[in-house]
């Protein structure tokens, strides 16, 4: 019998502590197992509340009719996903903001989460990756996985071979260029967490600067829909050069509250090349080998976001959680707060008082008001200091939960 | 400006070819514009054709009205999937046959493909894998991606690290143990896609050989439904001590219909380690990074697949293809072909006539016969000189098909 064994991706064991979410949930369950007499609300993680559009739940009725009949039953889906839904992308979200993007370019998901943990295989293990500071912890923990961002130093909470770019009111949110040359760099604009966003003209210079330097930006576009300023780009293909250097990942979980029907999807345009390796062949691969498609009854619901219905049934659900950010945005700065954010995106961002720590506000919103939010220090070490409210909740419990923090004072 | 620039994934280009069923829908399709008035029917991919069963469709349509209602709506699930259908899984897969299997050890997915092309990442890359040839491609071309399998020789199909393990009608299509010790050991039984299967006792030896090597047995059992023998074990888990070696991996597509709808499973149990290493902590963690979750609806279609109704329905489900893995296998034998599977598994494997390979014989039947099946091949080196056609059809084409077959002759 030999010694040796089956041995595991050490670099599993190298991810400090859990996903941020799960000792968010674990925190809170907690809590409210020891207090079960007190309500909580929950502006914590950006999961929405509002039930889904009726042009949605129609288009859900009628494919699932579809499936219980053998002349119009639907088996495995083709691999990128179904025309109809592409089409209907590609002609909303593209062709009417001008941008040149072909129904080939559009590989249909089960969701921008496992599209940007995954988006990530098609590079080689060496690329040095840059990420905003704070971010959406899915890029930096499945690059972790994937033992592409050396070692973590406890101290610092950040891993030696990530290029981190600071994201914090002394810079207005505006990522600079990073000093080391970048080989992948995320950008999650409107960001998540801090609700900020940049302008087109910031953005092309992102886009010039990654072709200069022949880098790859996976742009995810997760909260487009809430952009109410003219100078935004909806899209990173609407700054020219972008065909050759961006991957862009959109949701349909926050425009369409979509969270738990999963859907998303990911653009790989043609003209990005590794000399001359196609990354939208390399993506059209992966999906095609560890990928079966989303459902049916989920592609048709996409397809229904896109109908005349569903445009003007979504248009007033932005509308119901940007009320929201509105309440959150006006009722912490009348408490005294600073905040940011809840323009352009669904996500306040609020500096935390003086001499307490992001998880320490977190326990004190959770403890003293029943609050849940975020702490900022959950997305990066530069999010220490700040944390999240999000917009996602019903409009009373907003109001309630606003009330509730400005009685606590600052 | 710097020469370096953005690096791929080399290992990609290593694949061969593209994936085999993409490459026979490429073909079917050219062949079907070409010749437009032909009708086609198709036995290659295993994809069902029969509707959803009654019991399932009813519980998809309430579950869509609960998300029409904020007061039932369904946000995020739960990183491992809803404890409703965990207990359900728990309670009829392994309860129900002495298998000691917690709910805690069952991490719902949207499929076995994702699972099966997935699971490699928990493990070092410097495992070293065996397979059973012909098997589902997605094992080694996973494996393949992740660089786990050394070069490929085009002349033998084979890859310089991967272990086959040849089932032929040499060897009664039971693997043998290698010579070389593996580290990952992929069972897909019964097989696809020879459609045979070992007894339990066959399973027991290697539960027993993994144990003593220390390597882990990824049990691919997404057949399991189309079972028919008493020594045929349903689950390893029925074999003892599988709990330290084994991962099971299950399907809704075949039992179910699901393969539009996407839904599966991942047993990892708490007992199976690398030294102080827990897999299932492992793999809870790359669900909760990377993935999302189910759909709800799809989640509660699942529960539906065991309920009495549902379990009564997809009992007639699987007798239908049944009968016509029958059809096909005696129709086949009667027409002098020699024939394998189809007792315990939906798939056919049939000798291809002599002096033609498998992609010959695709390429005849699609022409000659206008029937579409899988070439063995494209399974494996050991898959040459077989072809694969499965049960999944409509009756009616299957006998229409075989009618087809037997008037080409031998």
């Amino acid at each position: 019998m030999r010694i040796d064994m089956v041995k595991v991706n050490e670099n599993y064991q190298k991810l400090p502590g859990s996903y941020l979410f799960s000792t968010i949930a674990r925190k809170v369950n907690a809590y409210s197992e020891a207090n079960p007499d007190k309500k909580m609300i929950r502006l914590g993680i950006g999961d929405v509340t509002q039930p889904l559009a009726p042009a949605i739940i129609e288009a859900m009725h009628k494919a699932v009719d579809e499936m219980a009949c053998a002349e119009t039953f639907h088996g495995y889906a083709p691999d990128l996903g179904y025309e109809f839904l592409r089409s209907a992308i590609v002609k909303n979200d593209y062709l009417a903001r001008n941008c040149d993007i072909a129904v080939d370019e559009i590989f249909v998901s089960d969701g921008a989460k496992s599209d940007s943990g995954n988006i990530q295989e098609i590079f080689a293990k060496n690329n040095r990756i840059a990420v905003c500071d704070p971010v959406y912890p899915v890029y930096v923990d499945s690059n972790v996985m994937a033992g592409r961002t050396g070692t973590y130093d406890a101290v610092s909470e950040t891993w030696s071979d990530v290029i981190y770019m600071p994201c914090t009111m002394e810079n207005d949110f505006v990522p600079e260029f990073p000093r080391e040359t970048p080989d992948l760099i995320y950008l999650c604009l409107p960001n998540n967490p801090t609700g900020t966003t940049i302008t087109k003209d910031a953005l092309q210079g992102w886009v010039d600067y990654a072709n200069r330097c022949k880098a790859v930006i996976i742009y995810d576009a997760a909260y487009e829909a809430y952009i109410s300023e003219k100078e935004v780009a909806h899209s990173i293909y609407e700054c020219e050069g972008a065909r050759t250097c961006a991957i862009e990942l959109k949701s349909f979980s926050k425009n369409a509250g979509f969270t738990g029907v999963r859907l998303g999807y990911a653009v790989v345009p043609k003209d990005l090349k590794c000399g001359d390796v196609s990354l939208n062949a390399m993506w059209a691969r992966r999906h095609g080998t560890k990928f079966n498609g989303a459902p049916y009854i989920v592609q048709r619901a996409g397809e229904a976001v896109y109908s005349e219905e569903g445009k003007a049934q979504l248009k007033e659900q932005v509308a119901y959680y940007m009320r929201n950010a509105a309440v959150i945005k006006n009722g912490l700065t009348e408490a005294g707060y600073t905040v940011f954010g809840g323009v352009n995106a669904p996500y306040i961002w609020l500096k935390t008082p003086e001499g307490m720590t992001s998880w320490a506000f977190f326990d004190y919103l959770l403890e003293r008001a029943n609050v849940v939010g975020t702490p900022g220090a959950g997305f990066g070490p530069s999010g220490e200091g700040y944390f999240r409210l999000t917009a996602f909740g019903a409009y009373e419990n907003t109001i309630a939960a606003l009330e509730r923090i400005r009685k606590l004072g600052l």
